[in-house]
């Protein structure tokens, strides 16, 4: 599905003119002799890798419809399976069982105070070759809605996000009994539908603006890349924050016979119907409302003047679906290791699409698949990765992370024991790179993408990221980008196939794509197509072919380092940030607090307020107390001087003992698994890591150090403590993991 | 002609929580007794007040268009004189003879890619009565654009102003023999052709963008107050800037047989025609634009990808004027003061309107009327103010501030030895005080603010004011309301008739009135009516009591106070701010050009810019030398010695022989004459003044301590020298004159 590309998520990186030879003379993890053999191999990987391949694949795999369920998804997925193989790797298909419902009824009309009837469709384009398959397309819908039939008022809520309820509740608007309309943008548009059923709306209607999403950002499709008035966005609205996957088996792998949830109970299907449109869809529904002029804030690109309601718009909202389950294909080739046969480095990427996905997830997926065939080559030539590959494209991504989700929860104990790494792309297209995942891979990365280059401009794409922060950067990222040697990298949420790998099991992993100079509306939309892809992404799929190079450095580094090149100081130093930025927020919401307060009591608000337009006196704060941080300041002082002494360790290369060595490797690569607690997050146990999770109210969108954060969010002040205690203990015993390798590599 | 409501003026101000009662026992320049006396009289005053008063001269006043020359125009004038005099006051009309061109022709048409032709007409409404005088309206023009026939390519310049082609030139856009499409906002109108002028255009028109004016800020007219698709704007493009006045006797009165330049000279006439239309006329301009899509922060809010250019949209523009001279008639009323006749205290507010005016300028003129009333009704009690009172009602102050500045240039001498103070108000409406002018007035006009009541929330609107700023205040803003006892008044750029008072003459000025919760699309368009007014804006004329007791204050304690209440620290203080601000761009310009040079050499632009987007390599920037700003430095700390030996000199009231008292007096009134200098600032000498001024490059918007600051704006190191040597000089002289006013107080 993968979240929209964010403009720059690294903050600084790495630098030939500020850190010129130095580090450039060993790969972490090899040493000098290792690295040069090392390097030859990669060239030769890269002289391997075609563009004309990621078109072709494209080409094929885009022709028809390949959601879950349908029958060109097994196709491809047969197609995918039959080409590992051909390049050499064993492969199978791997099934899981999924719920996936599909709309029978959509309806949503506006029967007050004017009639009209949305479309709820994307008409055939002669400029899109695909556009005119009616047949095997899925109609515009938010999977895992609920079935209803809700007539009542509308009510505009912005992007329906809890920040514009508190706005609401200021302007005394209630939403109880009502519809609401959202924006798409701001958060996961799972939220939207979630928070609005928890605030007691009836029903959902989410659009998208042309602000965001349509000519306010360039010229629409067929002229140009973007949303014209007919495009709506598809996507699922499971409640992924809460647990990920089919929702009929949480936490367990859904075979054929496993046992099952019944729908109607299952939590993380949406409580209230929900229905995505276009904005030309859209148009009359919110001319129709009354009410109060929206706040600036919350207007978009329509030509009106914004209205909130209630009212006197009434909708009547129907919708039914067809709740079946399907077959998921995992696609799964594996290419077995000569020296650690039982340790796993996995690379994936979703094949399944809402409609024909070409650019999400076919412009990711083709490059797993040339990387692949790349890699045959190479055994051809006689080399052999000392650990096993395992080449995974999942099915069911989509809906939800199913396929993954389920395929990770199958085999948990092996992965837990085997897995180094996951590496994941989605959707993929010109520009910069971007990359989150673990920081004890920052560094890591920062050497590979030091070592590829920019099809458009010939320097490192490490340099050309580096160059666009110190160009158009914020102020900490521009200061940053000239006085740290390292690019950090973003921390993941969720969104894509990684989320069960990380989140659920403790596996390091990395998220890696280009991006940013291929805007477009087409997310979601029958208009990810091949035609779309080829006119305005990635054309020359030459940015294809750059993340085959960097996904295939990160596979060959993991797959023949001699000692895995797990790093631990650029973590300290990130999670240090992440402490800081906690207590500079519980600082300013002490502030806050208190100066709210002294201007309810001051009656401020009410003298400030218009009388012309209504005004509901604010509610008092609760006062924020001050927190003991001690615990996680001795624990990050702990990590710090565990990963200097690692650091130490392993700067001068000594030899190791193969038995140490193989424990050493073993303790690098299972350090993450210190980083969950069984208990996982409060009120979602999925969620085990305990530095990264997606937020309950973000959805996509990452919440750092989440027990600690979400409870200070929420003003939760005993659960803050324990969190802080449960991370500061996560953190020491993490630190311990270190210094056992620290006693190994000496 | 007013600059449209600045949200929050005022940054700070009296709080009766936190500073209680001490300032409140006696008033600025007035012994307890006296200042018992004195809130006595302002009672009588407030009592006079009435609300029907002025919606009648509203009603009567806006009934027909009074621009500058038209008949009801001196019949409006005629009125207000025998008003005056039917209050008691001495009445006449000072008449110039001003440069008022008006509209013979005006086309403007798509030529290519398709045919359109503007309409340019604003229709009549039924629900706006007066809407319907088509005949007497002045049609959508820009007074003082230049004759022209011009056809080319159109060119979308954003709001038109100097950053602006900056981007244009990152783009590789030259606007070389281009007619430019501008946006209202973001500077006063007149820069936008001077500064198309300066780049090479041959025409401009100007356009308001629904975003910032139209169905985006609200409802449109006549179902609300915003501009509907067939609103424009009117106004004048005299180069203000330079100087206002009669572009033909710059510097000196326009009396009838005064010696004219042929208009073709005339220095502040538009060089290139330019023409205001509606977002109606702007849309089919802007959708035959292409080229590449403009900055995000270009677009405004019509439902289209806004483009660049240049083209294929061409356009033809033509534009003929009658380039007559018309009578302007400045009404002057006087009430000779019974102890110092010779020392003036001056109250204006101008007449004329561009079509019915009702807001501006009649919302604030009435007020004029009524407080002149009121006045009277004191002198039938026996009162009589100690200093002669000047009320004036400016004519022609729409096409550039005619009326007042060939007064003010007239009498220039006069003027100097006299006017202890300019008060000016403008359009008034429903919200919050806002207040600017000459910091030696901002203790007085503080102490004025918290003895007059909110007519909405029946607390002091200095309270309200300060309630404002707390809650929707800037950080700084909050901070300083919290700790600071003396509300901000912001500093005078120009935009109504204190210009000339204040900038030309060094006359201590206010500019005062009530807005920010009637807001509205009428501004110089026929929409601003008596309907309109009284449907939007203070429709019950509460805000116009507010406005006259407010100015009734200020008048009264200005007539009558034993020492003028002037006051220094304040004005020191803001000053002190000035400086600090100026040294910190300064120094913001230096690490900027800095890192800018770094990048360059670096090749960073090049690298982090999207080749399938037009990029110029940036020139690199001077580099910025270190400023000598000790001059500066000791100025200010000699002006803060000065204001604080006065404020202890005038804290204990001892016993002042009455031709000290007159003296110290003279001394107070005439210390802001000694803030000018005779050759104003550099390449426009008719601005004296070197603490305020307008911007040279923003037309209203001003710019303090403008000849350092404009200086460094424009890179211009050594004319920045010399500016801070100018200034530091002129505060010397400044702190030298409070020095004698305490030597007399002693």
């Amino acid at each position: 599905m993968k979240y929209p590309f964010p403009k720059i998520v690294w903050a600084a990186g790495l630098c030939c003119l500020l850190f010129p030879a130095a580090e450039a003379q060993s790969l972490l993890g090899f040493d000098a002799a290792a690295t040069q053999k090392e390097l030859a191999l990669e060239k030769q990987f890269d002289q391997q890798l075609k563009a004309e391949n990621l078109r072709a694949h494209m080409k094929r795999m885009s022709a028809r419809p390949h959601h879950v369920g349908s029958p060109f998804g097994r196709e491809n997925a047969e197609y995918a399976r039959d080409l590992f193989k051909s390049y050499g790797f064993e492969a199978r298909i791997d099934t899981s069982y999924v719920l996936f419902p599909t709309p029978k009824t959509r309806i949503v009309e506006l029967v007050a105070p004017t009639k009209f009837k949305a479309s709820l469709t994307e008409p055939p384009l002669k400029e899109d070759a695909t556009s005119g398959q009616t047949k095997e397309q899925l109609p515009t819908y938010h999977a895992y809605s609920a079935d209803g039939d809700v007539t009542a008022e509308l009510v505009f809520v912005n992007y329906g996000i809890p920040e514009d309820y508190e706005t609401l509740k200021k302007m005394g608007i209630d939403v109880r009994g009502k519809i609401v309309l959202a924006k798409y943008g701001n958060s996961w548009r799972g939220i939207k539908p979630k928070v609005a059923a928890e605030n007691g709306a009836i029903g959902c209607i989410i659009y998208s603006d042309p602000k965001e999403d349509g000519y306010f950002q360039g010229d629409v499709y067929p002229t140009g890349a973007y949303k014209s008035d007919a495009g709506a966005q598809r996507g699922s609205v499971l409640d992924m924050p809460l647990y990920p996957g089919d929702p009929l088996t949480p936490g367990y792998g859904a075979t054929k016979n496993a046992k099952r949830l019944d729908y109607k109970d299952a939590p993380t299907i949406m409580k209230i119907p929900v229905l995505p449109i276009s904005y030309g869809d859209a148009l009359p529904l919110l001319k129709a409302l009354g009410g109060e002029v929206a706040p600036a804030a919350w207007r978009g690109a329509l030509p009106i003047t914004y209205h909130v309601g209630p009212g006197p718009a009434r909708v009547h909202l129907k919708l039914e679906f067809d709740w079946k389950v399907e077959p998921a294909y995992n696609v799964i080739a594996t290419l077995k290791g000569s020296e650690y046969p039982d340790e796993w480095v996995i690379r994936g990427n979703h094949h399944d699409g809402w409609v024909y996905g070409a650019n999400d997830p076919l412009s990711g997926a083709v490059v797993v698949l040339e990387e692949a065939r790349a890699l045959g080559e190479l055994v051809k030539t006689g080399w052999k990765p000392k650990r096993t590959l395992v080449y995974a494209l999942w099915d069911a991504e989509e809906p939800g992370l199913l396929g993954s989700t389920e395929w990770v929860e199958e085999r948990q104990q092996e992965l837990k024991d085997k897995a180094v790494v996951y590496l994941n792309s989605d959707a993929n297209g010109r520009g910069f790179l971007f990359a989150g995942g673990s920081h004890t891979l920052e560094k890591f990365l920062n050497q590979v993408a030091r070592d590829v280059t920019d099809p458009q401009k010939k320097v490192s794409v490490s340099d050309r990221l580096r160059a666009k922060v110190l160009v158009d950067g914020n102020p900490k990222a521009k200061q940053e980008a000239r006085s740290r040697a390292d690019l950090r990298i973003g921390a993941l949420g969720s969104g894509s196939d990684y989320t069960p790998f990380i989140q659920h099991v403790g596996i390091a992993s990395m998220n890696i794509g280009f991006g940013g100079e291929d805007g477009g509306g087409e997310y979601h939309s029958i208009y990810d197509s091949f035609d779309h892809y080829t006119r305005f992404k990635d054309t020359d799929f030459s940015y294809g072919v750059a993340l085959a190079e960097t996904m295939g450095r990160c596979v060959l580094r993991m797959a023949d380092a001699t000692i895995l090149p797990f790093e631990f100081q650029n973590f300290s130093n990130t999670v240090q940030q992440y402490a800081a930025e906690i207590r500079q927020q519980v600082d300013a919401q002490r502030t806050q607090a208190e100066e709210h307060n002294r201007l309810l009591k001051e009656n401020r608000f009410q003298l400030a307020s218009d009388p012309k337009e209504p005004f509901v006196q604010p509610e008092p704060m609760p006062e924020v107390p001050y927190l003991n941080f001690a615990p996680l300041e001795n624990a990050l002082a702990t990590l710090e001087k565990s990963a200097a002494a690692y650091a130490q360790a392993t700067a001068s290369t000594g030899t190791i003992a193969a038995n140490d060595l193989k424990k050493l490797n073993e303790t690098l690569y299972k350090t993450e698994r210190y980083l969950t607690h069984p208990e996982g997050l409060p009120r979602r146990p999925w969620f085990q890591h305990q530095i990264y999770a997606p937020g309950f109210y973000t959805g996509y969108g990452v919440k750092t150090l989440p027990m600690i954060r979400e409870a200070i969010e929420q003003k939760n002040w005993k659960e803050a403590e324990q969190g802080i205690q449960r991370v500061s203990d996560t953190l020491t015993q993490f630190a311990q993991q270190i210094d056992k390798a620290t006693q190994l590599a000496k």
